[in-house]
């Protein structure tokens, strides 16, 4: 079964980025989750993301904050489907992580998510979305989480001042 | 064949948004370039987005400019994966499309690329890298062009002082 | 009478949409306040927007964090006056909220308030600058309430070092 | 019949506040257009808010660039709705006048357009919604707009690669 | 002998101006401090600016926050030099009350200092160096008061790691 | 008579500072103009700052743009009030310019104006109201040159679609 | 043996900037660290920035933050290679500091490091890269820095939900 | 002799980094200028920075515009100095270029300079001046340069309106 790579350029991003790694279990996808640093292993990067393919990923959501240089690099060395995840960072909030991870040129791309967790869980559900093009399972599943999402709002009454 | 559609807020955002279809047409992905309002057109927007995955459409290109709804609200009705292109906007240059479209709610997700002509064809390039999975032509016309802009730069001499 | 509605993506933006409530209840205009979400429930959205001059509303505040796409998917259902709040977002401070509501194509309006929770009364001021055009009470209450404002700062004293 | 009234700082910025008295007209609501300045001519700003009421204005719609005082400072001298539109400056294209006009403290509201241009239409459109209230002819004429503007993106074929 | 005159927009806004007022009580100069409100009581800002420069005064130092109108407007109806002083802000802090203060349009004009406390001290010093240009007793105190933040600078000695 | 230094990083600050020169030659007020680079010619800087007192200045306009220390390298040397001009930048716009010169620290105070002409015209404005505190006829061509900037704005007559 | 001068305009700036010094010492890299006000000294700085060759210094880190000139203004005086530090600032964050330091005209260089600890801890690492040049003691220990940073990574195992 | 090598993501990248070679001629130190892609050519990259120590490059001056990767991931392969230049972007001005640079991660620094043509010149003045620590011609040439400027500033006379 088509599976997804998390990466995150340190253990400090774990705590946005395994939102990515819920939304994927929630949703029936395997994943494997490891840090990988664009700038303190760019050689595992070289290697990560050379093999990528033949280990059976089919996509890669690469979360990183600051000069965040992981997806676009990661991105450089496969043809598979990146999507990047800006980490917020403590003096520019990833406006930062936003720019060096949106902003790629043209001829590598990156599909980015928001800032922070909820950037992360949908580049979990936006990687289940590429696999359920051929999953049904996964389709069912998808299609289960969005009309749950629905009926809890629909479900939320008049609100009142108290 | 899995086919890609591209969407855009006006025909005014075709000079960006015809990048991506140039890419896809280079990278051998049929495509439908049509366009679809948010704010002016909502109901052509839902029957649209509601009817892709029928009509055949594994991926959704969506540009728009300025409070840049339409990726958004397209992905709010399907299960195809969305990516956004903010088109650059006259007063903030695209910073306020690109926060429109990027910075999603969790639950409901845009892979967004960069502001401009590149982040359009970059969004053909991802899309492509999505079809691919399932497609070794376009993956042999995805290595290839990376191959050749690979080549590009190596063929470049060194740079002198006119 | 004419009403107001008011509606907000989440229940989370409550805290701040309810200065809005509170402000309509002090200048005795009926309002009805309720959770429409432009991504996770785009049917209601249409639904709710589609039928409110219908249902007596004459104006429609609606409140949304992030890439706020509420405000303006209702104007382009409505030709009801939309006044928007960007709530505060956790990354960029509301200014994504802000941007995404404001910059409105020409053709679809929304009018904008502040970020945060003095937008939103203000959002109900407004409502009520716009029903007092026709209902005498309101706007005495309105004259009320903006001579009290102002007779709390001539009330002030001089200030000193303490 | 309810009029509009436009002001704006300088007749630097009819270029951009036209576009209001544009939209006005093709919507038949009856407008009068004004220079007034916060900063060069205070005593006029107070005594034209003051007066506006009793002169059968609705709606203010005031347009300002930089240090955008003019559409607060009404706001300060009439419970009549003000819609403030920021013109685009020379060296922050508009971000310090769209600052100076939405961010208004809590008990003085502004509603606020986009930047420059579109802004503008925008705030002739919103002050024709809330005419239109009470106004079947402008409802009508309203109504129509919409659709055509609606149909013109309908009437657009597919878009191709030229 | 000439004096200084400090206004706020709110009583909020004091914990911030009171630095004002601290650093001319250090250097020997008279203030009274007050709130104004442009939008909440417009009609006393132009009773006091218009009586600024008869009552004595001869600077006017302004603070507020947000779309901070009060120095700009003070300025228009006064030809005493009139120092600025952008609050904090909750959802932007500071930068729009920074933009709304500082760029005035030719011909009306507010000298800003930074956003919060440093720049209301800042405001109480430049007001106390215009003082200074006629006032000997005013001059000695100044240039104490920089002799002494020489020194303790100067004092410091070499830093270690603890 | 009070005189006013003019100063500016460079020579291509000129078209921008000689507005405060041309407003100051309007107003009646003697001043000199001339290149100091706080980066290049520190040395004069200090020279400069330092004697200016006793040059009989009584205020100095200082104008840079990018990473502009002119004007609070200015201010660290002399007890005169100091008013700084932001020049507009490539890159930045100006605003680079402007954090660089409001930003000051607790006791080194500079009064900032707008990027840009309007701001340098401004700070010559600024300065002839020090003056015109001890000087009767500055004081009068102040109070003559907004009238007529008054009259001129009431001279407009209403703004009419062509 | 080369030396490294830490400066900072504050002792408040010591926290931030012992990142530097913390690791220098890593590094085994001789250091002196102290305070030097570019607007409370200015004549300490120019006398530290005009003797620092002599003394032996070969790099110069300086932080500073606000309207941060303390960087800019020691490369005004010497020749010596200097980085700089932007300090995290209060209202705007370190944005204010980053481009006061930054953003310096053509002919006088600063090398400037990210906002805050990790930007300080990154100037002390660079002066090392510089030293190194020459050390090849200090190349051996930045070389095990490396080592030991990228062996820090390559150890974490793969990360699981909770 | 210690060489300088100059490296960028795109030919298109030569108007703005031709400054740095420039500056480098100017002040006889040699260099090697040539496109090295972060994205199109990350192997090349690797193989670059891994072998610019033991081909004689003391200091390597990399360029790049947008997701502006090249420094970093040039920094995270070598133990020399690396000196980054943001090169202005088209929708961003090169804020994204900047912010891309100059954020990195502790434990890997890039020395960013101002963005442009300013910053790159500078780049290859900070280069000289690494280089110079060790090189009398050099430092006699960079004193000269810099004398030169001081007094090119110090021939410019009074200025005069027009």
């Amino acid at each position: 079964m088509a599976k997804v790579a998390i990466v995150m350029g340190s253990t400090s991003d774990w705590p946005t980025m395994q939102h990515a790694a819920q939304m994927l279990t929630d949703l029936g996808v395997e994943y494997d989750a490891s840090v990988v640093s664009a700038h303190r292993t760019p050689d595992l990067l070289t290697e990560f993301a050379n093999s990528a393919h033949e280990k059976g990923y089919h996509v890669i959501i690469a979360g990183a904050g600051g000069a965040a240089h992981l997806p676009g690099m990661i991105a450089a060395h496969t043809h598979l489907p990146v999507f990047g995840c800006p980490v917020k960072s403590k003096a520019l909030s990833g406006v930062d992580s936003l720019y060096s991870i949106v902003q790629m040129p043209k001829g590598v791309a990156v599909g980015t998510l928001a800032i922070g967790e909820a950037g992360a869980a949908n580049a979990g559900l936006l990687a289940a979305q590429v696999v359920a093009l051929h999953n049904d399972d996964v389709r069912e599943k998808l299609l289960a989480f969005r009309q749950k999402q629905t009926d809890t709002v629909l479900a939320a009454g008049p609100l009142e001042l108290g």
